[in-house]
């Protein structure tokens, strides 16, 4: 059989369903309002926020890879680019731009100049050390390490502290080859 | 200036923006299962969803009256099928049906069939006290005080709980008459 070609962001996203983005921010808004009066410390809040992410990025990759039809990415650099290009624009509606890769195309910054999660959001001063949307970056280090990529990821730019953009570095940690349990028959 | 005809919701859903649905859902659920595991009591977790959607339903509310050109609903009867074929609509992206109306107007049924909260939702035996679509609650509850209405939302069938629907029951407990601080001038 042909391989099926992998499928556009747009094109992904005109065909899934999808809810009010103001839903959504708001709905978001208020667990992160939640979390701070639960947790009290913004340093656990950070946390609590990217393990919520990492738990839906480990749910998430199942329905990415089954409606994108994208299949094995052959490196880092082109699993960015997917991420970015695919991933943002299936799941918020917005598209991110890769670069600032090292040499050894093991580290690079995925930008995104639009941000649904924050759309009426200003932190009060008690919040500086917030990383509002810790959970994106929770969800890209889940969603990774369910195709066998261990990474690291890290806010490098945050507009709500300022910055003109968010950037969120990514780093290739370990690769880890995959092992099936069962007899490959294909 | 003639009256602008009010939108149907399918014509604002399409044109508002919007974010992937499951990934709303798993949010949502990353949400209630925090609440778990911080507040530890079942009924607390209600408690809370209930409130964090009244804030969101506060919000929601303008963003309502701004998409849908929905005017002053004649009455409590009107503003419970405004709810429900135009708001659920327009947020969720489903359509709910009302019924069950008391002999005196101000007690209806909210019906729901279809849910997106709960796509891949399966409560564990220790949760069986849980509505766990509490936030709905609350935002009707949190956008009809915007509009001068208290009202007491309670859920009678979840499907959830096994039931064949979700059905919320919206009482009108007071019609505030607004008040306004300035002179209206229109």
């Amino acid at each position: 059989m042909a391989p099926v070609a992998p499928r556009s962001g747009d094109a992904i996203f005109a065909n899934v369903e999808r809810v009010n983005a103001e839903l959504f921010t708001l709905t978001y808004g208020a667990i992160v309002r939640q979390l701070l009066t639960d947790l009290e410390e913004v340093e656990e809040v950070n946390k609590q926020l990217d393990q919520m992410g990492y738990n839906i990025g480990v749910r998430l990759v199942d329905e990415f890879l089954a409606k994108s039809n994208v299949s094995r990415c052959v490196d880092f650099k082109e699993t960015a680019e997917v991420i970015a290009k695919v991933g943002f624009k299936m799941f918020l509606g917005v598209t991110a731009s890769v670069s600032n890769w090292d040499a050894e195309g093991t580290t690079c910054s995925i930008i995104l100049e639009d941000n649904p999660l924050v759309d009426f959001v200003e932190l009060p001063d008690t919040c500086q050390g917030l990383y509002y949307c810790n959970i994106l970056s929770g969800v890209i280090r889940g969603a990774l390490e369910m195709v066998s990529m261990k990474t690291e990821v890290t806010w490098l730019r945050d507009m709500l502290r300022g910055d003109d953009a968010f950037e969120l570095q990514v780093k290739l940690l370990k690769q880890v080859p995959e092992e099936y349990p069962y007899k490959d028959d294909e």
